[in-house]
């Protein structure tokens, strides 16, 4: 296995590759061609054959794929055959949302604590999971086996929530923050900036050649 | 302007450099070169130039940019200059979350529609937005002058919602289903999909390289 060349692009096709193959399992289907999973699910079979081909031989000439056996691969390979506990740090609307994300449970990551620094929310629950004082942040996760945490609190906070939870030793972090962040060592943060979707539609929507006549 | 060439990275560092700049601005810094830019928000300084160079000559020789001035042009290029009315379908935890979320009144992103199946929700109001039914998009899209719809149905519903959106002449759809969805026409579709983003974690959690020997 190449794993070490692998590109965050290549694994985040690998997600969807998974995604499309649990649904092939569940609707029973037992063998699949690339060419039938990249019909079906809008994608390129060739670079499903290559995506595949670089952690290990899974094709089989004249079958296609194992439908089961390649969503246990993918499953493994992508870590998701081991439970991940989340905590989500701010306890605002978006926060308060995400606890109970399908998206989570269906990845194997488990909601299992809520941050915050409003005394007014701290001790309550959202669904069963408790909203703690972030000053409890070291001590809660090394008790709930947090491996990975998720930023939901305003932008000028970012920062420094991301420097408290690296230092208690979390690897994984997810940022809802409008905000570059940096990280030191060997921690992986992944961004998801709304603003900047939102404004690539704006840009899009102002060029002329999208002018549709009714504006 | 090469405004025609412009790839979508491109645009969303633009997205960063406003916010930036923005930053800069409420704290009334008039003048700031790319290199200050850079070291303060983490960005790379002669790619700063680059981008800016893509859209007009703003840098002024021994002075850096009029960060008002730049502020200004950025924002008409990204089109934030208009307001985008927003409609957002499936008002759910994560719709109704949205609805308040503070990035879109950032971006001159106006919620003004909320659309659902359930009996139960249409007719409500999440804070000032009502409720819909999905059956009356068309007609509520055209009085309200919608723009933009954000998709926060479950994955199986989210392709007839874009084919019925994009049927009432929307042209730019953001999509939270973690599903992948085909756009017919010149529809810009732009997917959040935190599945992929929480999978791309979890490979690297697994990598044998970043065991951090407490597991």
């Amino acid at each position: 296995m190449k794993v070490e060349k692998i590109s965050e692009l290549t694994t985040n096709r690998m997600s969807v590759y998974l995604r499309c193959l649990n649904e092939l399992a569940a609707e029973g289907t037992k063998t699949v061609s690339s060419e039938t999973i990249a019909k079906r699910f809008h994608l390129n079979s060739a670079q499903i054959r290559k995506d595949l081909a670089y952690f290990g031989e899974f094709g089989v000439r004249g079958v296609g794929y194992y439908v089961e056996e390649l969503c246990e691969h993918l499953t493994k390979i992508l870590g998701l055959n081991k439970e991940h506990r989340v905590a989500i740090i701010g306890a605002g609307r978006l926060g308060t949302a995400l606890t109970d994300y399908y998206g989570f449970t269906q990845s194997n990551f488990v909601v299992s604590a809520l941050f915050d620094t409003d005394k007014n929310k701290i001790g309550q629950r959202v669904r069963d999971v408790i909203i703690y004082d972030i000053k409890d942040f070291d001590q809660v996760a090394k008790k709930d086996k947090i491996d990975v945490a998720v930023i939901t609190v305003p932008a000028p906070f970012a920062q420094s929530i991301l420097e408290q939870v690296t230092k208690a030793g979390i690897k994984a972090v997810m940022n809802f923050a409008p905000t570059p962040l940096r990280v030191e060592g060997t921690v992986k943060l992944k961004t998801v900036d709304l603003t900047i979707s939102l404004e690539s539609l704006s840009y899009f929507l102002a060029q002329p050649s999208n002018f549709n006549g009714k504006k």
